[in-house]
């Protein structure tokens, strides 16, 4: 088997592997395992796995459901949300359907309201989320509601959570951040050697599989095949490419058009990076081994740089990171219809690349498939400029 | 001059004196008072007027200086906001041209991310609006952030804000409230004696005059003018009508559409409440006098039934008892294009009003006329059913 030909097999095992996600959360749910839901990156997974359970994603990125939701919820309201809660209000996400309880956070208008009314299709706990990380009072509030979280999981599954549990299963996290960025990272290689939707599918996969070790182990297998083909001299993509960094929303299944409108632009581009959470934004930095696990909690989640905190330069900071390390020649931004963080926000950053000399384009879009023509075209414009 | 004419003289000079508002602010400017811009009811008012100042509430109800502000901010945003930031950036609102600093909160997510871009324009000082009033550590939070304020006025004002003249400002603003709600529960009358939008007027005259206790006078004045009409035997207003309380978003001028499409309804119909902030959700109850002030004002501004606050049941127990107290035969929500949480919100006061048996309706609206025929078919077509 070649070296691309390896590396084509196992991205396709971590497609199936994602398929099957629900499958072995019924098995687990089976099992007596105790699974818990989550929306957010800003969910602590280390609590969840420290009580022996299992974080799972659920689902917000399909428009299938969306008609449902708008029975309860207004239109004009984010898809994502729309989407989550219509999952739910119809019982068609397999995620949802076995998980015990949900772990929520005040994070946008949106989500925040929106949990009010989940709480009454499935027990919703919401974390108070500070909106300032450098506000003197935020890191003992974000403290307090992770010690409360953690008092929450035990008394819902009685069963304790030791320093011992949450450091491995901080270990444990740890090892499965290092695996996401040293995929992403392959970015950094003077060759391209793999596409948006492939970095998409691994994150995904770290997402929805839940034998751990084996994930890590099959994101470094794939990251070994990479580097060997890069050594051999081989190439998977246009090296003439566009390098392209997106930055915005978390980008779901419904938003490969956005990676397919870009690469599918005449002038070769590429999507490297993704500085979103689920991705870069998520995992870049571990939860810190050396000191108390409540606070290297407290400090690596309030440390995530979303819109809905306030002022967020962290973002800016993480952009500009990203921008040069993966040497990206342009920023696209997504920001889902009506969420007020991301598009407000987006004035900031395109004054930001302005002054850097990095082109930045922002489209506005929804889980629907009506846009893909006008993507294709903004896009088209967009890369022909690069 | 008979009651009736004297309610209407009143009426006139308040209108008169709001008008006049822009030029008193200039007068206390050029004297030296600080001024201090405010947007929303969660502000301490007490704390500015202790340290000396004039707390103005900022120009937010107008759609002229919306498409300046579009330039900056996304256009599916509140009205409110575009409107506030418009002003701002256009330097149209006399009350934000002459004040010296401005009082923000993170309130929604539009008006959170909005402030970071005010601050360009002017010092903002933004506070920590904990999100779930009810939450073991939001009162500290809110204590913090009160305090916080009081340092900010006093170092930008250098003035000392000593208790005595923290307790002299509760006094005071307690006496507004008193005078608001003896106005405002009139409506327990059973003859109307006023409309919607006197209501909003008297409203507007407490918060764009300043000489605080001849304002005071002059409500009570025009409250003795109604309560001695009524005992003669008066009506200003027709008996038959439909009783209307409103709830939703700040009432401004540019939503005086929604009162005359209730009002001019061929049905006669009449708006005898307001259940918003402005109005009764922040004038319904007092500082106490007998605690500590900061702790007096950590209770009363925590406990304003904002839909940002989640879960937020104390507005429903408003508008029950308004509905009860005002004899209100159907409730309006009034709902700014975008505010996604009083529009999320909406579902729960829908059900809560069903089962009460009160009829409800909710309108999303913006700052354009583009609507007013179609206000006036819905609201036809609604208070013909009641």
């Amino acid at each position: 088997m070649s070296n691309i030909e390896k590396i084509d097999a196992i991205l396709e095992e971590m497609s199936e592997a994602v398929r099957n996600g629900p499958v072995r959360i019924k098995e687990l749910k089976e099992a007596g395992v105790p699974v818990v839901g989550t929306y957010c990156t800003f969910t602590p997974w280390e609590l969840v796995n420290a009580v022996g359970g299992v974080a799972v994603s659920l689902c917000s990125t399909s428009d299938k459901p969306i008609s449902a939701a708008e029975k309860h919820l207004p239109r004009n309201l984010c898809p994502l949300i729309k989407s989550s809660y219509g999952f739910a209000l119809t019982d068609t996400c397999p995620y949802f359907h076995f998980c015990d309880i949900v772990i929520g956070e005040t994070t946008c208008d949106g989500k925040k309201k929106m949990y009010e009314l989940l709480n009454e299709l499935r027990p919703t706990h919401v974390m108070q989320l500070p909106q300032d990380p450098k506000h003197e009072m935020s890191r003992e509030l974000w403290k307090h509601e992770i010690i409360k979280l953690k008092k929450v999981l035990e008394e819902r599954f009685g069963v304790e959570i030791t320093d011992e549990k949450l450091r491995k299963s901080i270990e444990l996290r740890n090892s499965m951040q290092a695996a996401a960025m040293r995929f992403y990272d392959t970015a950094t290689l003077p060759v391209p050697m793999v596409g948006g939707k492939e970095i998409m599918l691994v994150s995904d996969f770290l997402k929805f599989t839940f034998d751990y070790e084996k994930s890590v182990a099959k994101v470094n297998e794939l990251v070994d095949a990479i580097l060997e083909a890069y050594a051999n001299g081989l190439c998977r993509k246009d090296i003439s490419s566009h390098r392209i960094l997106i930055t915005g929303c978390p980008m779901g299944k419904s938003l490969e058009k956005v990676v397919d409108a870009i690469e599918n632009s005449e002038s070769p581009s590429l999507v490297v990076g993704f500085e979103n959470c689920g991705n870069i934004k998520g995992f870049c930095r571990k939860v810190r081994e050396d000191i108390d696990p409540i606070d290297a909690l407290t400090e690596k989640y309030l440390s995530i740089p979303c819109s809905v905190m306030s002022p967020n330069d962290e973002r800016i900071s993480l952009i500009r990171e990203y921008v040069k390390k993966y040497k990206a020649d342009a920023v696209v931004d997504v920001i889902l219809q009506a969420c007020h963080t991301y598009n407000v926000e987006s004035y900031n950053i395109r004054r930001f690349l302005a002054e850097e000399g990095v082109p930045y384009i922002a489209v506005e879009t929804d889980y629907s498939q009506g846009d893909v023509g006008q993507l294709a075209t903004r896009f088209g414009a967009f890369t022909e400029m690069l």
